[in-house]
């Protein structure tokens, strides 16, 4: 109870937001803003812009190139409002371009940062099996023709659990005080004339579940052993691994947070 | 074995050739060619002229509305080739557009009317449910906002199954002889934030499947009580029924044919 004397005043406070967003990545310039190429962050920092009339600076766990899909990014911004969390959701959802939809909206403590207080992310990669590309998973699935053979697939897979320096699966990126990743675990998951490639990990590099997934398509056809995985990762070099596979088959699929939070 | 003299030329003969017929519907102004707006029947037509040079007409099991998609449409058509069955398919699906695949193709005894053979067909509406809808949802579902009952959309969708007049669910198209049709079953598939409607039977009204889908969104909503459903069929007035859900979620997923050929 404030004294009789005291004037309530509602003052705008700043808040820490963290936002879950999904978004279709065959529409957008990746996340990452870049002058003259629309992105994930862009758009959503003109929504914020267009809502408050302030520059607001969207952070999110990390980038994701062109074409690579979001089921769950997470992302954090400072933003002074008298909006509560709900109506502040709403309005930014409704002031958003086609293509990115945020999914959760909730003020969260000071010291939360998408990208440092990540500790894991989980990705899948997902392919279209079959003879012909059906029509609706163009831009969302890759084509992959003939069959895979998920056994050999699934022993190859084990290779790559654990802690290991994964430079044979990175492509040259901005360079890494090391190149030394925990995976968590890689599941490989049949659908109707379809294949998914799930992986968790403690971090991953520049590419890197793309070019594991070119690897497993590999072995899947029995071009590659699959106890070669092994030998791929110990050569440390990137050039014995198999392809980098296409973007539009790749999904951010959740991110972690230390306080038991996924996005 | 033919005798000595005999010269064996290889003529062309006019073959009667089935396919299946994958499309998305959002990337065509449906099945029926119209002048100056690109069809799916144009599509394989075009493809087809440029592979013999001849014109063909190419007939479907029936026709599809704008935005409507097809898993399994069946056509049929009459064309003088030397190719064989899987060269033909192959030539035909490289001559494509972008958004219409064909899945099957074989040569089918003189008689095979994709059309009037038909003995059944089976559709299928897909909705995403949520609070907002999913960058991944445009054109290849129907967004429903919030939940649906599915045990009242179950219990509604039972007045519908068996042979009775469906006037109440067909929007004025095509005069036909009689509104009589058997509804084979109707079927509810929960999905991970959407929910499916399957729905077989020996034919269907213009946007029969459509109207279907509207009257059981209002069932699952708690606005049309289950047992409603069988007095909108009794009124045999389209006014009764619930609205036509918009073609996006529409799926044509399978014809059925008496020789137990399925497309």
């Amino acid at each position: 109870m404030g004294s009789p004397g005291a004037r309530r005043i509602l003052l705008p406070v700043t808040r820490n937001i963290r936002i879950r967003v999904a978004y279709d990545g065959s529409r957008f310039f990746g996340w990452q803003r870049q002058d003259g190429f629309e992105s994930v962050q862009q758009s959503l920092e003109e929504a914020l812009e267009s809502l408050t009339g302030d520059a607001v600076t969207v952070r999110g766990s990390g980038r994701t190139d062109t074409g690579v899909h979001a089921l769950a990014q997470v992302a954090n911004f400072h933003i002074d409002t008298h909006l509560d969390d709900n109506r502040l959701w709403h309005a930014l959802n409704a002031h958003l371009v086609e293509g990115v939809v945020v999914r959760d909206l909730e003020t969260c403590t000071p010291e939360f940062h998408a990208q440092r207080s990540a500790v894991g992310k989980r990705y899948a990669y997902m392919m279209e099996l079959g003879r012909f590309r059906s029509p609706f998973s163009a831009g969302r699935a890759t084509f992959v023709r003939g069959d895979l053979d998920v056994d050999l697939m699934r022993a190859g897979a084990r290779h790559l659990v654990g802690e290991h320096d994964f430079t044979s699966l990175a492509s040259a990126g901005s360079p890494r005080a090391t190149n030394v990743r925990r995976i968590f675990g890689v599941h490989l998951i049949p659908r109707r004339a379809g294949l998914g490639i799930v992986v968790g990990g403690n971090g991953f590099l520049y590419n890197m579940v793309r070019t594991l997934a070119g690897t497993l398509i590999q072995v899947g056809r029995g071009q590659v052993e699959p106890d070669a995985v092994a030998e791929i990762l110990a050569a440390k070099d990137r050039k014995f691994a198999g392809p980098t596979a296409p973007a539009e088959g790749l999904y951010l699929v959740s991110v972690k947070y230390p306080d038991g939070w996924r996005g």
